[in-house]
């Protein structure tokens, strides 16, 4: 066990070295940094995240991060309030908004089906998206979770709960990526993308 | 730029990305996972760091990290007080520290003179090291800086400063590494070595 001078130093160590991917050499070299800033700068840094623990809001509706009651995408009059796009956390709401191709509504999950984790559908926002859709006024729900087997269970988990509606249920294109070259596509990608092959003028659609 | 759904969320990423080495993307991650703790965990967090850099305190000694006026090391009444271990960083210390070889004090620096970056001897502990060689009772100082050009300049610089006393000044020995093959040893680090050889007899003494 590292011996640290100082107990502070020791304290602030292991809070960092707490962080995912930061281990006790990185953990000891951002402290030392922080040693070189001014106090207030450190208290600004260590304030924030307080700050966004404690304070931390999220939509009612979509269960994204929000300053208000009702996230911004929410309460966009222009955006599609009959699409929701289904997402595993904010990080894939972001992901999205940056490509400028989605004008719909979204649904965060909270995370993904997972029994080695211990993450069951109660433990995700899946009730309060069969709800939101029995509402009514939903035409389609897009399912944008990722291609890993928890990911597909979860889609099919929500595509059996929403079966009863005649809401479209649709999942987001699998398929060689742009700038891929074809022969070093994976077989399972390439296998899907000749399946799900699309019409060659509605490939020009954006 | 990216667009943050709260703005809470977006002060705790900018704040973690002022950390050296970690990126808005590396943010996000760290700021989200701090989402899915307790906000007391999150608030131990905050505070380690804020409390670190408020109440930080030097030895006034050797000017390591420590948390009483005087550190461990100096306070130390085992150790040889004569001899003094110059580095740069409290890194350092716990380096030696770690090797289990020294029983000797220290003397912090805080930094290496480095005019590209504005550190000049002033900015450093020079002054006070020489202060600690005239108050008298030591007899070697250690220099032990990185084999750099500026390591190489604070060396000197120092060793000029104590020239005008009976103090023996020596530097760590550079040489092949412990483990290292000869043919893949650096030309200069080879040369070094041959040229500092040692008595083989004195190289089994510990």
């Amino acid at each position: 066990m590292q011996k640290y001078p100082s107990s502070l130093l020791e304290n602030a160590v292991n809070e960092f070295a707490k962080l995912p991917g930061v281990g006790r050499k990185t953990a000891l070299r951002l402290v030392l940094h922080s040693l070189k800033r001014t106090p207030e700068e450190v208290r600004n840094f260590g304030q924030a995240i307080i700050d966004l623990r404690e304070q931390v809001n999220y939509c009612k509706v979509c269960h994204n991060i929000c300053d208000e009651e009702v996230c911004e995408i929410c309460s966009d009059r222009n955006r599609q309030s009959s699409v929701i796009c289904v997402v595993e956390n904010i990080k894939e709401v972001m992901a999205i908004e940056n490509t400028g191709q989605y004008k719909g509504l979204y649904h965060v999950l909270g995370g993904i089906i997972s029994p080695m984790d211990g993450v069951g559908p109660r433990d995700l926002e899946i009730n309060s998206l069969e709800e939101r859709v029995n509402n009514g006024g939903i035409s389609e729900v897009i399912l944008a979770l990722s291609t890993t087997m928890e990911g597909d269970t979860t889609n099919y988990y929500i595509y059996r709960k929403l079966s009863h509606t005649d809401v479209k249920v649709t999942v987001i294109a699998r398929g060689v990526s742009i700038g891929d070259e074809i022969e070093y596509a994976d077989e399972i990608t390439l296998g899907r993308s000749i399946i799900n092959r699309t019409i060659f003028s509605d490939s020009f659609k954006v």
